[in-house]
């Protein structure tokens, strides 16, 4: 069985002039990549003849099928349908179930049909109508050489229906699908070059229909293990071998697999214990309560938040000391200290966290430069804290902050 | 003078199997329209070296300029930079000033460096190095045959960094570039069929060099104005008359131009009038101090916020009054009266924004269902409040919610 090799080609000047962003392809790569076709290419051009037709003569030599999307709307520079035509070297004809479906579309919205609309129901002879219930310019499905084409509009809720309705049921029938098997191990707290160099050994010893790839992100690093086989529940038992293997190695770090975030998986931590988090934000000014308060059901573990943004509340409402304030300053160990303990009290919380730092890109002194933030967590009985020193972008540090808060909350948690 | 062209290739399994949307080729699109320069082309191939060849040496014969993201990461299966070697015939050698960067970067944030690292200053003898002053990365600039080609690291503000600090900047040097002049007026609280029929008589008697487009986003709506002509002088004095014209029409709904937000618009108003502000956020959960907090300078007018997540806290800390949570519930318009006068009073400032609603996807009720949300803006003497009727989707509503705050406090602080 040989892999099944897809390109995606979306056309439209709109898109290569960055007025409209194409979220088509990549939905469409997730629907192809969970039934194991594997995209090769994808491909944006104008609205050009000769763009166009290069396309389609260049993706038939390389994929198995086709998908178009975009170029078809009723107007002259929608090119589509008659370089279809041209390509496949069939004319455009009326199709009546076609004509008869955009007719029908129009008629049930009370509006009057124009002969530019009618028109959408003239197909490429050689082409199967699919019809598109949601929208006025039909799908248009070709076969040939052994290589499959599917046309279909840009607006995206159109797209998605032909595709569930129609595409993404025929593949099965069409080809013999290899299984895919993904597993993404979700790490916070290490960079990817440090991770590459813990796990190199484990790595390097995979067995060849295992690959590995690295995703960094902001404080994160994603390791997504791709298998590739004849059976789903052997691939993923032995993907689960391999990270029982290599799990000892990176624990400290992982967070999570696959669709969890850091949010998601503190907020099954407190849930499962029934504990509750309040934060007190300084320098991340509500961007920690956004990120938690984002997640449905965070009222069952979150209490609240305050953002004191002058050190005259964070004495008033959380009780942070004069003294240390003018001693310290706000960006120090021992302010975020005391933020954590007032607001954990404020709040009545189980756990409270702190930030208090110089986000940039102004602010910033000798001994304390822009970038200098202090964090800290306190539970019952104690208080952790740690200084980050990170970069000149304003809200850059905000997330990279927010990311070691939420961090430092997970290994207070587990360690208590 | 002829046109520009330029292509993008976004290089990564990680897009072509979907689990990362390429956002990074749209920016891109959008940055090189605004200075005349066409894209005729987005390609996205995967880590294989085939592949990879094959997208430079088509893209090298259609564009004068290419420009690459992705594939730069110091583990193996990134293959951007030995290939651009293998593509251009060179040796991959040291390069001093490279290795000193990605060092120092290392030391500034107290980490030490690994082998792997040190190898990310090894670049191709006939590119001209880079410096990527957020990331560990270089970019890569080449030349060949009157044409450009400038490899990125796919992770976004690394890119852009690169791209703003080099290659907008270098793009004149190189182009004869048409003269075009955007002008952006930005508008809130009116919907784009709404703000089409207001001005729908000085569109149409815009001269046929000036295009307009509407370009909507949350809560938003964008007028765009492009100008194309020989003389920049002259264009933006035409474009500046025409504004002048459409102004009246829409005076109510347009809070700045071009760069500005809504957060920015708020800020100078606030600062120009000596005055401060405070929030209680109670749906919106942190975000609207997120969005003030993330301008530089904030704090000249912005006291602070407090999320109130729980009736006990609204009531404990703002002081709302238990018989008006229990009589009207948390989401009233009574609550966020109080909320907004509560919050004043607590940060001792000249304004007071609050916000509670049911942001969904569960807590509806059939007399308040998901997407109900109360907010209000309370000054010296009075309280504006507003109800909004929102949607099912969660971090739509907070989202839209914000929108509906900054703006309520605009039209507030405009009118007393």
């Amino acid at each position: 069985m040989s892999t099944v090799k897809a390109e995606i080609i979306a056309i439209g000047d709109e898109l290569l002039y960055g007025q409209i962003m194409d979220t088509n392809s990549h939905w469409i790569s997730q629907q192809l990549d969970l039934v194991g076709v594997r995209v090769v290419r994808k491909t944006t051009v104008g609205d050009n003849r000769l763009d166009i037709l290069d396309a389609f003569s260049k993706a038939e030599k390389r994929a198995d099928i086709i998908l178009i999307t975009g170029g078809l709307g009723p107007t002259q520079d929608d090119l589509t349908k008659p370089l279809m035509a041209e390509y496949f070297e069939c004319p455009i004809v009326e199709f009546p179930e076609a004509v008869e479906a955009v007719t029908t579309f129009f008629k049930r919205r009370g509006r009057e049909i124009t002969p530019l609309n009618i028109l959408q129901g003239h197909l490429p002879a050689c082409c199967t109508y699919v019809p598109n219930e949601v929208g006025t310019a039909p799908g248009m499905w070709f076969s040939k050489n052994g290589t499959y084409w599917m046309s279909m509009p840009g607006v995206p809720h159109e797209m998605k229906k032909l595709m569930k309705d129609f595409v993404l049921p025929k593949l099965p029938q069409l080809f013999e699908l290899p299984v895919i098997v993904h597993e993404v191990i979700k790490t916070v707290g290490i960079g990817e070059s440090w991770l590459a160099d813990l796990i190199k050994d484990w790595e390097n010893a995979l067995p060849e229909h295992i690959k590995l790839a690295y995703l960094p992100s902001l404080g994160h690093v994603k390791l997504r293990l791709t298998g590739f086989g004849q059976s789903k529940e052997n691939l993923q038992e032995e993907i689960q071998s391999q990270i029982a293997i290599v799990m000892p190695l990176i624990q400290d770090y992982v967070y999570g697999y696959n669709e969890e975030t850091l949010e998601t998986a503190i907020g099954k931590l407190l849930k499962k214990s029934n504990k509750t988090l309040a934060l007190a934000e300084s320098c991340t000014g509500g961007f920690i309560s956004h990120l938690i308060t984002s997640i449905a059901g965070s009222s069952a573990y979150f209490q609240g938040a305050l953002v004191p943004y002058h050190n005259q509340f964070k004495h008033e409402i959380l009780g942070v000391s004069d003294v240390t304030l003018s001693e310290f300053g706000a960006v120090s160990e021992e302010t975020v200290r005391e933020m954590a303990v007032g607001i954990k009290k404020l709040f009545k919380s189980d756990f409270g966290l702190s930030s208090s730092g110089i986000a940039g890109p102004d602010g910033g002194t000798e001994a304390k430069p822009v970038g200098t933030i202090w964090i800290a967590c306190a539970g019952d009985g104690f208080v952790e804290t740690k200084k980050l020193q990170l970069t000149q972008d304003r809200l850059l540090n905000i997330e990279l902050t927010a990311v070691a808060v939420l961090n430092l909350f997970r290994i207070c948690f587990s360690r208590k």
